[in-house]
């Protein structure tokens, strides 16, 4: 991928109608409580969801190489919500007629160029159900290596800048730390797997 | 806790025009790519943030009793932008004035009862930014028990229903199984912590 000729930049944040808005929609939701009371919730969601009844599909990779230990790829990308370079997971939206599983492979091949395998996929999870209607799977998909250190090449759309970064899983902790450290924001997905990962080491 | 008088329900979802939104907003995102191209990105956040910076905390609590294998705590309550009852790490929005971590004290003896310590504390991490400014901390609370089962008293505000369970961290994972196979809509960051633990016994 060559370098991005010039770094991204916010010029003008405005409020989005909601009749504007072609990717997310904005719902007010009247329920009825438990003790039932009349209220009302504001949410947030995607408009974008197909057959799947997911929005979207996350990948966990498992890279097995013959002698090195079990390695991850993380993704860095410049994203305009958070106005900064975010640490994330390979991820993607899934299409309309796709399954999961075909998704987090072609995701995974189109931002890194890996293909690999899926040997896990979760229930379906909730985004952040306190204010989204957003949902997504968590595939964990194992590539495996051969003993040398070919570089796939990514397979991005136009526009499309992601750096990807493999990292031994015995270090994703410390990894994402030092990345918040020097100013990237950490998806909060990614930061979640690192802290059980190491809270599994703490409790050995 | 009284059980609840009866199931909450959605009685009707509309479109949220911009204007009315109490406690999220809308935004229009003008931004200049890599390549110098003018482009557009929607997003949504919360209207709440305070000095702090930071929107939210979440808590993983971990139990320390005498004679049992460490605990975490995790809630069921019913969150209508899914419509679903949700399995969450206890969790609340951070105060205008507050610390993070005298919000997560504050939030795990309201939802549960259990007094802790803050023990670690994440950087701010992001929440989804594909398409959310919203950001978040991740707080690491010992709470030690005495050799006694005493269950402490919530503290929920009129109309909060919030069940609490107590779940062995080595079973975390086999249990939100169980939740999602019985209808239940995990937490995407829950998840992610027990792919993390679950994934470092694969690894052993």
């Amino acid at each position: 991928m060559p370098p991005p000729a010039q770094s991204p930049r916010i010029d003008k944040i405005t409020p989005l109608p909601s009749h504007e808005a072609k990717w997310i929609e904005f719902l007010k939701l009247d329920w009825t409580d438990q003790n039932g009371k009349a209220r009302v919730w504001e949410a947030a969601g995607r408009k974008t969801r197909g057959s799947s009844g997911v929005d979207a599909v996350a990948i966990m990779t498992i890279l097995r190489h013959p002698s090195r230990s079990p390695a991850t790829i993380i993704i860095l990308q410049y994203r305009p919500p958070v106005d900064a370079i975010c640490v994330e997971f390979p991820a993607g939206l899934i299409d309309a007629d796709e399954t999961p599983e075909v998704a987090a492979e072609r995701e995974l091949k189109e931002e890194t160029g890996y293909v690999g395998r899926v040997i896990g996929m979760s229930p379906t999870v909730v985004s952040n159900p306190g204010m989204s209607t957003g949902n997504m799977k968590l595939a964990t998909v194992e590539v495996v290596l051969v003993d040398e250190d070919i570089k796939p090449k990514q397979q991005l759309e136009e526009g499309e800048f992601i750096e990807l970064i493999i990292v031994p899983l015995a270090e994703l902790y410390e990894r994402l730390v030092a990345y918040s450290a020097e100013g990237k924001k950490v998806d909060s997905r990614l930061w979640h797997t690192a802290a059980g990962l190491q809270l599994a080491k703490q409790l050995q």
